[in-house]
């Protein structure tokens, strides 16, 4: 199929295509410019079936399911798949050896999943921070022999952190970071929390996503010394709540920088920031990170949604008693948090030539 | 009136009678074995009418209004009540000259409000934590001449805070706590927060809230000398949001203690602390800090009401890779963090002759 | 055991004691008089470990489980317990032929569960409106030859509409009724109701309930000819919502009368009704039917837990254009509506002589 | 300023453009292809500054304020305004008298207000059921002598009642009406309802919503004889509660046909509905009453933006055993039952050539 102006579109695959991520995938590539869903593949339950009877009840966002994907048989997750890239929202027990195949099939695989993200030879990719992690994805090539090749997008709530971490890691060096989330809903799939359980409530507890929030970013923030990565120095503590929000991860973070810098200059480093400005990403947001100056801004209603979900809004910078800085961030949990994240990833490897 | 053990109660009076935190010393304060409510006093606007009518569509508790207050005539705040003890739940608009002048006609006046808290003379009191700080009262007493004085409790937000400090700071120093708040909608009072702006949503900011929480801990875990407060030697820097959540502070904290310590001393020394054992004070929670060891507590719904809602519940105890520990706690925001803070104040300062 | 008056105990076990309903059950039953529990049976799964063991995680209301039940050793639900009346508070897709099995075993059975609810020699009782539905306990012995037999309670929706309705059918005839009710999430069960689902949100549907609530008020109002049930000859319309409340059904009611009353005529039988008043039931509230007068009454978080959740609130009576009154009425789901209405007819049948 | 194509629009005011309607208003009229908001009025308090300024801490929409609308200065609600059609979006307390003094001047009044709904010689407007009302406009312009004059639209929970009674009116005939509705927290104004209020929780009470409800589907169904509206012969009886919903509300309905007719016909004549077909109102959503088949919709949240928020969405239809049928219908209250539905209205206005 074509687009307007009659380029053909790359046929793409998204895995796990029944979960909350695995429809956010499907709702942003509808008329995506350069990608096409040809082929979704989930458990065998639902193979066989067409999409949209797989998905009588299950279909969780605002807008109704794409007509063309509606039709798609879905499929197993298997190698066989019509198309070059595919997009994994696998859920982590079965993400790791269903990833490894395709890549040994051949296939350029842009995952959401936990899996591989540490691994020594697979980027942990976001475009605007760490674009030359994608110089590990030849060696990572010859592990798979066939061309194909696996990179990942951060955990939902650690890319929040990380767009505004950055920028200031560049210019000042950050070195200590101290963050309490407030999580949403659609972080924990569907149907995830129980309404019982949130109703007048707040949950202390988020499985695994400490851990995550205090690792990712040294290896994201970190740099590549002959093929290996070497962690940034920073030290992140991280407590993970979980509240009555559908969609959007709040943060109150505070950091501790190695040069001495004005709430000013973290400011303006954050409205200059725009290291994709020029590339023409269809999903790439610009600016990146917006800063709000209202007392009482970020709010995930008001603000998850800038730059169609793309954009960490950052508020309420102020200085702290004991580290240097304070402030909020809210990014999109399940669009700049997993799905928009490795649409993102896979248009930037498109414009870099990773596709061919 | 006399209770069951043919004792007089002393007769008290509740200024700002009508608000959220009024309405929760009534109902606290409904069969007090040592007080009885003589006087309900709040605004022009509504003095003249009985209680009850005042009240009609505005009592917001779960229980009925106590028959015996419904009947009270309400009186206007100034200092011709009938008692010896006011509780007082004003507004900060006007508590602080109100407050001054019952305690220069002679009352004890123990406040909720924060206009007195920072005063030289004046205890910011937790019985459990600084009862030493009551030796001001003499000093505070010279100044009004007639034998009144003025106490008062934390906010909210910081009692919840200070409680699991305080005998950490006492065994180990505490040197500096980072502290993100989860605050609930009855701390804004009535109507306070609206619900369009909390549905599917979370607000971080409330105001002059983080002030509060920096200053206020410093008072109390103080000393004094010679009749002087002087601060203790922590520091701490505090973010303040507001959940979906009816009753209940969640509190997320990190602490660096001066002298090392195990997550096990940490948990041993609040399981132990019980300085009010044996005072057989009527509102004191025994234990006043709960530890729950499961991964997701403490939980506003599931926690709050611990104690009577008098009790601060602890959990998630883990290392802090920046600071030495974090850990959660949640107390009840306008039970122990207000009217029956205040409440237990006065049965502390009765205990110890403080009303006579 | 014996209680304070030296009365020995009756056993009582409790089948599906892990789910909503089963937990309601030993929470309402610790410290009761007349009952204690001395089993709790559930699936294969959770039989053979201490029901606390069992329970982590998912025991979810606020008080904790009564120690004495924590240590009970989970058996399945065969009837080899020790004790004569088994609560049920089975899933709907087992409890047939499991409540079955404990009838023809010996057992009295008061269920929660729907299977036997229109069974013709089943009693589905409401002390306070039915309780001559009884004399068909000798019919259903027989069947089960051992001395065993089945009552039920009704849907948690039907009961909070037929309570008002009983004392005006039996008095002035009531012939048509349309209800929409707006349920509280615990009625689902657990985990039940997605989050994802009902933030912001309504569902206008719950699967078989409007099927329930429009026959079992017939069984309940009717009568019992020559040992069979006539059903009352009233037409009910239902549509079944669920809204985002934790506990509470709340239900909008327009009722046509067969003979002329005036709106005071209603309220003034609803508050004159007290049937058991002198039974001194220990769960039955007194009165049964709470008339409250405000505008904006009943709500459910105000007026849940009247008579401990036994009580049904009924308000804003008025003229309806259509058919004769309006008016809402709201009830416990899971204490009137579930657990605490099947402890409620054993104990009618216990003071009746039924369980000897 | 002209559009697209070259088209100049009509200036337009919006008179209360302060409160949740009026930011409607102009957010909705944001880039309207025929009207253009160049004056904004709203009361004293606030006249005199940038609108921008003004709603600091307001705005209360996800999107963010029009640019040009924010630099405009705030005026007061005098008929000096430089456009010719004016919205309303004015208090009830106060938009009896300044309506009147619009049209006295010449101005034409589209309003949400319900102070002259019910008045004779007012339209009140849906242009999908009753244009021919527009009939009485040259008889009000007689009143006013200077060309002006005022259009009404129903209530927010009217409207959503009588879109899909209008065509079931037209070919069966419609007898009774018994209504339920499931009202939204954005239908109260803003402040409006208290988080502590609705938390856990429904209020089964909207102070004069059932009185409209039941008066307002008369009128708006009814037929003109004469230049006197003659009252459908309906009968409605309405019973509303406020739920925990940001936008959208709820009607449980169950209706009473003269004609015998099937659910299917009922679909049928839904679905046909389309009376403005070819009429290219840039507001009118086509069709106007979506049908959903699915046994759990219309849901608020996935179905209130149906049309742009200016679509009906009916779903659940089933036989009633009292009345004929039962059914849910879901309409956007801010849009379809305010301003979207005074905005639609000037738009047939000028269709029809009554703004000139």
């Amino acid at each position: 199929m074509e687009d307007a102006i009659g380029m053909e579109r790359i046929k793409v695959g998204v895995l796990g295509g029944t979960g909350m991520v695995g429809q956010r995938f499907i709702q942003l590539l509808d008329r995506h410019p350069w990608f096409e869903v040809a082929e979704v593949a989930a458990s065998e339950r639902s193979a066989g079936r067409p999409y949209e009877e797989v998905m009588e009840g299950r279909w969780k966002l605002d807008s109704d399911i794409p007509p063309l994907v509606a039709q798609l048989q879905v499929k197993e997750c298997t190698p066989d798949l019509d198309c070059r890239l595919v997009f994994s929202a696998l859920d982590a027990n079965v993400a790791g050896p269903i990833e490894e195949e395709f890549a040994q099939a051949g296939y350029v695989v842009s995952s959401n999943s936990r899996n591989h993200r540490m691994d020594p030879d697979v980027p942990l990719l976001i475009p605007e921070v760490n674009p030359d992690h994608l110089e590990v994805i030849p060696i990572q090539r010859r592990r798979w022999t066939r061309g194909g090749y696996i990179i990942t997008n951060p955990n939902c709530s650690t890319i929040g952190l990380v767009m505004p971490l950055a920028p200031l890691h560049k210019k000042f060096g950050v070195a200590k970071v101290i963050v309490t989330t407030l999580q949403a809903l659609s972080g924990a799939g569907y149907p995830g929390v129980a309404s019982l359980d949130i109703i007048d409530n707040v949950i202390p507890f988020i499985g695994g996503e400490e851990a995550k929030m205090e690792a990712e970013p040294l290896k994201i923030l970190g740099r590549l010394e002959e093929g290996r990565f070497v962690s940034a120095e920073l030290k992140v503590s991280a407590s993970c709540t979980r509240v009555s929000v559908r969609d959007g991860h709040l943060e109150s973070v505070s950091v501790e920088l190695n040069q001495k810098a004005s709430s000013e200059d973290l400011i303006e480093t954050w409205e200059e920031f725009d290291p994709l400005a020029g590339y023409e990403l269809p999903s790439a947001p610009s600016p990146p990170i917006v800063v709000r100056r209202e007392d009482d801004r970020p709010q995930p209603r008001m603000d998850r949604d800038e730059g169609r979900g793309m954009a960490c809004v950052v508020g309420r910078v102020r200085e702290c008693p004991i580290l240097d800085y304070k402030f909020f961030v809210l990014s999109h949990n399940t669009i700049r948090g997993a799905a928009g994240a490795a649409i993102l990833n896979a248009e930037y490897l498109y414009k870099k030539g990773y596709l061919s």
